[in-house]
C-alpha cells in the first residue's frame, strides 16, 4: 500500500467508515477522503477519525487518489461508475464492498473506460448497525473477504486490493463472480428468503405465540434492512433461482420420506446434517461456537 | 394439587427433573417419585434432590399416585401406556410432556381404560443439554404450556393438570391435539426440516467457508438430537406435509417476484417479514430481544 498516497472512501456508513478507522489503526498513512450523499454523515465520521477530510464531489478526489473503495448500496453504483470513468487515470484502482459480485462487475466493464482496475470485493462483515458511529476498526479483523479478479485484471490492481485487505487482517478468497454469487445465494440469500417466508407463513396462521427463542434464531434475518435486501436478491436473480430450486428438490425428497415412511433415511438426513453442523461449528473458534 | 399426594414421573431426564425441582421450589409437600430405564439416572436425580425416591417399576408406583407425568422420548410411550392401564385407578390422572400431541392422545385412547383422565401437555421448555445435572427449577418460568382436553375429558383431571404446570409458572394455552400439531408444524418442525436442508445444500456444495454468523442462526436447530427429532417428524407426518406443501406454494410465489422482476412485491413482502418480525420480538421482553 505504500504507493497508494490517497484513498477516497465513497460512502462512509459504517462498512465505508470501519475501513478509514482500521486502516488508521493498521498504521496506514496516506490521505483518507470520505464521501456521502449527505454531508453530515462524511461530517460526522470526520469527527470520528474515521477520515482525514470530508468530501462530495467524486471525480477532483478520484484524481488525486490511487484507491476508490465504492462502500455505498448496490442501487446507488451506476453514477458513482460514470463519476469514475470522468476521473479516470492509469494509477487509479477501483474496489467495491456489495453483497453481489457479477451484476456490479459487469456494470464496471460496461461503465469504466479500464475495467482492468476494477477488482470487486465482498469483504464478509457486518453488523444489525449502521452508519458511521457504529464504525469499529476491528470489524473486518479475521473474516473472509472475497475477491473476483476476471482474466483480464490488471495484477497490479489486484495486489492493491488484496494489500487493502490483509491491512484490515482479513482473510482473502478468491474466486470468479458466478462462484462467489452461486456460494453466497446458499448460505445468505436463500436462508434469507426461506426467514421471510417462514416467518410470514407462521404470522398468518396465528402461530406466534408459541413460537420461542429456536424460531427468533431462524427467522433472525429477516429483520434485516429490506432495500439492502431487495439489491442483493434483485443484482443475483438466476443464482438465487437457482438455490430455490436446488432446496426444492431437498424438501419434495424430505416429503416423500414422510409419505413413504422412510424414517431410516429421514433418521440419516437428521443425523448427518447434525454432524456436518456440529464440526462446521468448531472450525468458527470458541466465540462462535453454538 | 393439595389432593395429590404422590406424583410419579416417568423419565428423569432435563424435563422430568425439573418438574420434580421445581415443583419443591413452588412449595409442594407432596411424595415425588421418580423412575428411569437406566437406575443411575433416576438415582441422580434423587441426588440432586429432583425427587424423593428413584424407582424402576411403574406399577406399583401408579397405584400410589394420584398424578403421573410421562417424561421420555416419544417412541416409548406404548409399554409405559400398557403399564399405566394395569395400575389404573379412578384417582389416577396422567399427563406427559411429548412435543407431538395428536398421536399420544390417540395411543392414550387406545391403550387406557379410562382416556377421560388422561391430560396431553407440551410444556414449551427445554435446552440443548440432558440429564437430571441440567435440570432447573426455574425451566419452565413463564413459558407457554399447551394442553390438549378432548371433548370426553374429566374436568377435574384437566384441573390437576393445569395446577401442576401453573405451579410451576407456566402460561396455559388450551387447543385441540390437531391445532398445536398444525402450530408446532409451522413455528418449530418446518424451520427444523429446512435448517437440516438448506444445511446440506451447503455442505454438498463447499458452500461453508464463505458462511458467517447468519447461517450459524438460521441453522442452530439443526444441531438437535436426531432421534428426537425423528419421534417428533414421525408423530406429526400429516402437519409437517401440509407445513411443507405450504412453504412450497411461497417459495414459489417468492420465484415468480424474481423472474417476473415483480420488485415492489418483492419489497412489500421482505418490509411486511421485518415489521411483523420486529414487532413479535417485542412481545418476547427484553432478555430474547434480538
Amino acid at each position: 500500500m505504500d504507493h497508494v498516497r490517497q484513498i477516497t472512501i465513497v460512502g462512509t456508513g459504517l462498512l465505508g467508515a470501519s475501513c478509514g478507522l482500521g486502516l488508521r489503526a493498521a498504521g496506514y498513512n496516506g490521505r483518507l477522503v470520505g464521501l456521502s450523499r449527505r454531508p453530515q454523515t462524511a461530517q460526522r465520521a470526520k469527527e470520528l477519525g474515521c477520515i482525514d477530510e470530508a468530501g462530495t464531489e467524486l471525480a477532483p478526489h478520484a484524481r488525486l487518489s490511487q484507491l476508490v473503495i465504492i462502500a455505498i448500496p448496490l442501487r446507488r453504483y451506476e453514477p458513482v461508475l460514470q463519476e469514475l470513468a470522468k476521473a479516470d487515470h492509469d494509477q487509479l484502482v477501483i474496489t467495491d464492498v456489495g453483497s453481489t459480485k457479477q451484476h456490479v462487475c459487469d456494470q464496471a466493464r460496461q461503465l469504466l473506460p479500464a475495467p482492468a482496475r476494477f477488482v470487486g470485493s465482498h469483504p464478509m462483515a457486518g453488523s444489525e448497525q449502521h452508519g458511521p458511529d457504529a464504525a469499529r476498526a476491528d470489524l473486518f479483523n479475521a473474516k473472509p473477504c472475497v475477491t473476483t479478479p476476471q482474466p483480464d485484471t490488471d495484477p497490479n490492481a489486484l495486489a492493491t486490493v488484496e494489500s487493502l485487505w490483509t491491512t484490515l487482517k482479513m482473510r482473502l478468497v478468491q474466486m470468479s463472480p458466478q462462484d462467489h454469487d452461486r456460494q453466497v445465494a446458499r448460505i445468505s440469500h436463500l436462508p434469507h428468503a426461506l426467514a421471510s417466508l417462514l416467518f410470514e407463513l407462521a404470522a398468518k396462521h396465528n402461530s406466534l405465540p408459541l413460537a420461542s427463542t429456536g424460531f427468533r434464531d431462524t427467522t433472525r434475518v429477516a429483520s434485516g434492512d429490506p432495500t439492502v435486501w431487495l439489491d442483493i436478491f434483485t443484482t443475483n436473480r438466476q443464482a438465487v433461482i437457482e438455490s430455490l430450486d436446488a432446496i426444492d428438490q431437498h424438501t419434495a425428497q424430505f416429503r416423500r420420506m414422510l409419505t413413504d415412511q422412510d424414517d431410516d433415511a429421514l433418521l440419516e438426513l437428521l443425523t448427518r446434517a447434525k454432524q456436518d453442523r456440529d464440526n462446521w461449528i468448531k472450525t468458527l473458534g470458541p466465540q462462535k461456537n453454538s
